[in-house]
């Protein structure tokens, strides 16, 4: 049974999904520990997991029914999921919502790959359309209002299994956060009449400082308040609203470029936790999605969350973005 | 030199501090590794901080010079600092603000004690009184607006160093999340006509299942939507808005209540991480502090903030929090 809850103080929403504490973890007891349990996503072990929701071919035919390069199942331990039922009311002055949701995992090797640049071009490629997939599935679906696609890699980037996976979580209520971005988005274009991550591009792209890489459709640049030390965003240079209805070879590019950033990451840094996810434009907002311009955060784990940040909201971040732009473009 | 700088697409500020890359770090390593340098924050250290700008004595006399029993010092590698001088202009559509401020360390035992459960009465006491004061003497200083009290524990809780300590971090503006709860608190007692967090404590003593303790002044109960699982938050019974007017008989039943809630954290789990942080009513804002009402957020670091937390804004928690007050209770 999961639940959405709205705290009394600070507004913001929480879900409480008390059948995640079961989950399996590699890491919970030892930081160097590796795989110990035959690992469910590695090729041989699918009946491990939920049977899957889409499959992506080895592109070399064979005849083995389990030959596939990407799966996407169902989680085992899903935060949000339709079949609850029986919601429970508010009690008091307290305010909730239906759990009710999606929550997928696309794995995206079926070797016991760890980093996303190890994967081959097809597997890599392959796991950007399923995540085009696998939102245009969910958007179709009227009790859903926004789809999150996120990776957690390594421990300390909330990891619980290695085997490079990532995954797309969809609820019933666009994300506070998602929600801010759109507002913030669409207050600049009332008053600027443009949209304002093409604005920001292209001061970006003149002033050059923070620029990590630029590609015939994308560019990735270290954001000027970044709250990771080598954070960055990838955006396509021209605009677009919804990131599931980019073309494949604009949605290849991303591929090849996120697989570039990981390995620039990882030359510069031994084994790098991050995470990163897609903010693509609200579906409960496709009338005026105009205001949004679909892009990727990639955030490194080098500096914990502690008390300041979770008190104050403001995230101490030791490399300024110039800096970090200047070594991750000198790897 | 430090720099507030907002994110264009969230508008949250970020501090970027370079300075404070070269900070100590028992745990960066290992997270087994334990004290391996002379800790700076044990007794006859003392050199190895800054000078102390408050010091409370051993309540038993004592004639040598370094006989203290909680001592505070200026952060070593601050997030902030008011030496900064010249300010650089934001460059292009971004906004900056100048990052002057303080940051201190308050260290809470001159032994080297990494729980707050074992700090003795006087120590405990001192520590709280110690906030009190800080806190009161920031506030005199017209260039700040905020001041956080905040301790991370443990090295998932964000501690640098394990000998137990917390932090002020004195800020030119109201962080958001403070800003956040003030707008909540104040818009009920517009609609109501009375303080949000008098109507939720009543409602949550009547309803009495995420009830942890009460004392004469305070009570320590489990969000409904609690971010954390364990989380509590601490608030004086009586309408109160800044923590630095709390008398000092309800400061020390503060104090002794977190060291208990501590303990029982440390009974249930075994060497949790956690943080806790003093919302204070904003120093800025003195003309109208009776909409807010002074609280302690005590968050266990037992969930790691991985890519839907960061990407969303929703946190996952996999411990109800009338689960988690029967379980904190019955310890």
């Amino acid at each position: 049974m999961s639940e959405f809850r709205r705290d009394f103080l600070s507004g913001s929403w929480v879900i409480i999904a008390e059948h995640r504490a079961g989950r399996p973890d590699d890491f919970r007891r030892s930081s160097h520990r590796r795989v110990v349990a035959p690992c469910p996503f590695c090729q041989g072990n699918e009946c491990e997991t939920p049977g899957a929701v889409a499959c992506y071919p080895d592109p070399v035919a064979s005849s083995s029914p389990t030959s596939w390069q990407v799966r996407v199942v169902p989680n085992k331990f899903p935060a949000v999921l339709f079949e609850d039922s029986g919601r429970v009311e508010a009690p008091g002055p307290h305010e909730n919502h239906d759990g009710g949701g999606a929550h997928e995992v696309v794995i995206e090797s079926p070797r016991h790959i760890v980093s996303v640049a190890e994967l081959t071009d097809a597997q890599i490629e392959y796991t950007f359309a399923a995540y085009q997939d696998r939102l245009r599935y969910w958007r179709s679906d009227k009790r859903l209002a926004y789809g999150l696609v996120f990776k957690n890699a390594r421990a300390a980037g909330g990891a619980s299994l290695e085997h490079t996976h990532s995954q797309l979580i969809a609820t019933p209520m666009v994300p506070d956060i998602v929600a801010g971005e759109v507002a913030r988005c669409e207050a600049y274009r009332r008053r600027e009449a443009k949209c304002p991550l093409c604005d920001l591009l292209a001061y970006e792209l003149a002033a050059g400082q923070r620029i990590v890489e630029v590609t015939d459709h994308l560019a990735a640049y270290c954001p000027y308040a970044s709250r990771f030390p080598f954070e960055m965003l990838i955006m396509p240079r021209k605009h677009s609203g919804p990131y599931e209805e980019v073309d494949a070879d604009v949605r290849n590019e991303l591929a090849h470029l996120v697989r570039r950033l990981v390995a620039r990451l990882e030359s510069l840094l031994p084994e790098p936790a991050y995470n990163f996810w897609i903010h693509t434009a609200p579906w409960s907002h496709d009338q005026n999605h105009e205001a949004f311009h679909w892009h990727v955060h990639l955030a490194p784990r080098l500096t914990r969350l502690a008390g300041f940040e979770l008190g104050a909201g403001y995230y101490i971040n030791p490399v300024s973005s110039e800096e970090a732009a200047n070594r991750l473009q000198a790897v």
